[in-house]
């Protein structure tokens, strides 16, 4: 397996030269705090605890596994050290605010920071990232109390926390979700029920976890407008779990552990509430508006994993390619004095790489357009918020798609020995599979696209977007920009016959939801890479010219090999919801009757 | 997991009405002796095996994998045992002729038996499809020795069979291929160097394993042009292996199991010749072209591969699409009574369902259509063996790269379930992604289709090809014939085209190698689709009506769906080779430096 190597050029090439941060930071207040300087000294301390302690568990992990017994659940060797030298090191509360014992910093840095983490470890980043998500619940919902005794623990890592919705009989449909809190009259309430699908349920890395639970109170209104959230510690604060005194155990555990394609290191468990005692957050039977806060935080999360296994992909294939030999150029020999050429020569081996390069490099500046919105969104602005909304299931949907087929490729380029473990590209596989699945199916998340960002909205967060994509044409190089401003034109005129024919029928919003999410996904992609070839030619005077050729390079073949794949979907999504639902049910149980 | 079935209904609609076998083998001089009701009893015989015997091993194989020890090798439980009544039910012997014991039935009866025996139990139906390969070849390439003394037991499944091709240092490209075969002075060679991904190179099924071997004897031409067949049984008839009497243990040993992704129920070995006894098949240094032989076979039925994982898939999903209730359909509540509505309301779930149909039908289509070819071709037809050389590459790589696509989505349907060992779904994916890896990755598939199959071919097999489908048009439906006139027409406008443009620059070919097989195969599968829907509409009357309904709603789906897939493809291939042959070798590795 490759060694794992932060990408701390193509970071900063975002951070610096594309979006410039610096200006960003200044722009919402922070001065100077958080310069060129500041931000490359942290990413730089994380890079080498990615490369050199969470890398190397990476395979090892997945080989071992997670280890279940009715004590609990040990993770594999190395994860829980590697977690307590993450904590000493501070980055759980890299952008807490200071009031919970937090570094302040913008969330945006958290990105980053979660970018190399995921890279290096996937399934041991989970735990991480979905204690961020418990932390931005709190901070957003959470009373007095909650924040004091918990959300402190969650900023410092002392703690982590989870995310409790799935249920045997629900999952992406919450409207039948079973689990019920009953009110103890203390202030506090009795939560029993069965979830499953918990990563990080269970585990070593602390002595306490913090599950934010949506469970429903007796007598609340059917469906989803009757789920509330609750925080379930499983170690309370005394009896009562108010007095701040000794921990006690609470009535929270885990059955058992799922048998999984992958991501193996991390405990996805079976969590059973047996009148564990929780605390109310938020408003009652407001839970899933409160909890939104959470999806959105790990639909980001999930949006940098689609990033991950391309970026994985990328290292690995491109490091085999340059390194193999096979074959001759068609040309002739390229290496005449060796027994054959590289595997670099072959057109289909460089398609394959660039489009993996594509997806990789593509996807960054996409996670860190969002990373900058979620700042600026944080700071109070509802533009920012609305932009956050509409692009949130694009880059969940359409980068953890990507990343699946980048993973794919990764094991393609390796031949057969790609399909061996010891080279890390099937694990790659293995772990990116889960991505299109949880935090949302794309699916739902091409329907939260069509449905709510789009229809509901009137298409008017689309327009703003549209807008502040024509507002950058003057900044974009003369080679890429009458493709670009086809292609906008052309998802603008798409968009609103969806709208129309949508009124018509509403059917051909699902019939055709899938299909605008991907178009969506290589279109702004298209935008990213016009930007970033833009800026790469504007910079290519500089010394490092290998670095900038190759990205205009990657845009050119991104333009001519990839975005005509929206092409079809257009195609695709004129053609109607006819044919998709022609098939009466009972038809379909008769073919398998 | 769920049961598998096998798609009786569906090879009848094949074999019947599709392609009407009974008048095929009447053509091939069989007369009556394989009618329809000849082939039904044994495809239903066979179907009872997978099913019951076959099958409840699949999942269970996969969980425990092979063992290896110094001894040998031992597969899963209950795969010797298989084995052994597959032998006993005659299968091995199906197609051979009867002077080595065969019961000389059709070829293309045994790929029917074997798209079900792969479907049942991937893992397993391997070796016997590659003692399928080992056969063939000796059939064509041995000596009477040979024959007599190996293929008989070959025929009769008492021994198995392997193809030894790969070594460490070459896959794909077999030019430098190092293992030694020199001469013993008594007829026999003592083979000498290290095989690896050798799929069954050792087990417990067979006392004896007949491994086809390329090597290079002493002072052979350099490169693919000094490569040379062998013969090497794991056991010896006595001690210079040939006299007929007791068998000796050769100097060939299973040195180490991979531990790979998927198939785990399959050994794949590294094995070690250390002056191993062998005999030449057919003349010195002309071992690849006997090698073609086993390698068409291999493909043939790794293209079946790509059925079986989107037949898999299909009945995975569409049975849990049918039983799991989620949401309510956009239209209002389908099933007021029920909490929630069947996911087949969900148009995107039906987009899903149909994809995988639209592939698994779509690909016994064109399997049994090469099978038909594959008899002709075995009665000496020129033009068949031509069309089976053209259609080779395009079924193993585009129904295979599909198959992953199916496997995929397969998993998808059932959400977060679908990463779960015990539904089935993740062991499909990671058994399907073999297949575009070996017996020629979809890269060499696609060089061979484009480069030897079509351009050194002059492009007279494609005209031939394309010819037979525009004499099918008074056949097709009206429905469909005008979309396949056009698609069909494209095609060969895109095939001169690309030939035209290779000739001036020949990275064009490689450049545009992979996109063009892939619209080969969404365009041959639009004829198949076409077909299959005249076939059903203008049998519509009869009673079974669902089922025929369903293929026409199918082939609808398949022309607006998936066929515009093809015109991306078309853009990208126009778009040509420069943006992929542009960036520099250096470039790249300064990338990584």
């Amino acid at each position: 397996m490759p060694a794992y190597k932060a990408p701390l050029k193509e970071i900063n090439f975002i951070t610096n030269e594309l979006f410039d941060f610096d200006q960003h930071y200044q722009s919402l207040g922070l001065g100077d705090s958080v310069n060129t300087e500041t931000r490359e000294a942290i990413i730089n301390e994380g890079a080498k605890f990615c490369e050199q302690v969470l890398a190397p568990l990476h395979q090892s992990g997945d080989e071992e596994g997670c280890h279940w017994s009715s004590e609990g659940v040990t993770t594999p060797k190395g994860f829980a050290a590697a977690y307590a030298e993450y904590v000493e090191g501070g980055w759980p509360s890299l952008s807490m605010p200071e009031e919970v014992g937090g570094q302040d910093l913008p969330h945006s840095l958290n990105i980053a920071v979660g970018e190399i983490m995921g890279q290096a470890n996937h399934a041991w980043a989970m735990i991480t990232a979905l204690t961020s998500g418990a932390r931005q619940t709190l901070l957003a919902h959470g009373n007095t109390f909650q924040k004091e005794h918990y959300l402190t623990k969650l900023a410092s890592g002392e703690w982590t926390g989870t995310m409790c919705l799935t249920e045997p009989q629900c999952g992406s449909d919450l409207s039948f979700l079973k689990t019920r809190a009953d009110d103890n009259g203390d202030g506090t309430y009795a939560i029993t029920g069965t979830k499953i699908f918990i990563s990080g349920g269970e585990h070593d890395f602390t002595p306490n976890i913090i599950h934010i639970v949506l469970a429903r109170l007796p007598g609340a209104p059917e469906g989803t407008k009757g789920i509330s959230l609750f925080l379930v510690p499983k170690l309370l604060h005394g009896a009562d779990g108010t007095d701040g005194s000794e921990l006690k155990r609470n009535a929270v555990s885990c059955g058992s552990l799922e048998n999984k394609m992958g991501i193996h290191a991390n405990p996805t468990c079976v969590m059973n509430f047996d009148g564990a005692t929780g605390f109310l957050i938020g408003e009652a039977n407001r839970g899933l508006n409160c909890m939104f806060t959470f999806m959105n935080s790990a639909r980001l999360d999930t949006s940098l994993q689609g990033l991950t296994h391309s970026e994985l992909a990328l290292q690995g294939a491109l490091g085999y390619a340059l390194e193999r030999e096979a074959g001759r150029s068609l040309r002739g020999p390229q290496s005449p004095d060796r027994p054959a050429d590289s595997l670099m020569v072959h057109p289909d081996v460089r398609r394959m790489i660039l489009t993996i390069k594509s997806f990789s490099e593509g996807a960054r500046a996409f996670i860190y357009y969002v990373a900058q919105l979620s700042d600026l969104e944080k700071s109070g602005d509802e533009l920012s918020a609305k932009l956050m909304g509409f692009l949130t299931p694009i880059s969940k949907g359409f980068l953890t798609e990507c990343g699946i087929e980048a993973a794919n490729i990764g094991v393609q380029v390796f031949g057969g020995h790609g399909y061996i473990k010891e080279w890390g590209m099937e694990q790659n596989v293995r772990d990116a599979r889960i991505a299109t699945l949880y935090e949302g199916t794309t699916g739902v998340q091409s329907m939260d696209l069509l449905g709510r960002k789009v229809l509901i909205d009137g298409g008017q967060t689309f327009a703003a977007f549209i807008a502040i994509i024509r507002e950058s044409y003057p900044d974009i190089d003369t080679d890429f920009l009458p493709a670009l401003e086809m292609q906008i034109d052309q998802w603008e005129a798409l968009t609103h016959a969806i709208m129309s024919n949508a009124a018509g029928n509403i059917d051909e919003l699902g019939a055709s939801s899938f299909d605008y999410l991907m178009y969506a996904g290589y279109t702004v992609l298209a935008w990213f890479w016009a930007r970033m070839a833009s800026v790469a030619k504007a910079n290519s005077e500089k010394s490092d010219t290998a670095f900038y050729r190759s990205k205009v390079e990657t845009a050119d073949f991104y333009f001519k090999k990839i975005l005509p794949r929206s092409q079809a979907l257009k195609i695709q999504i004129e053609n109607g919801s006819a044919v998709v639902m022609a098939s009466s049910i009972d038809d379909f149980k008769d073919l398998i009757a």
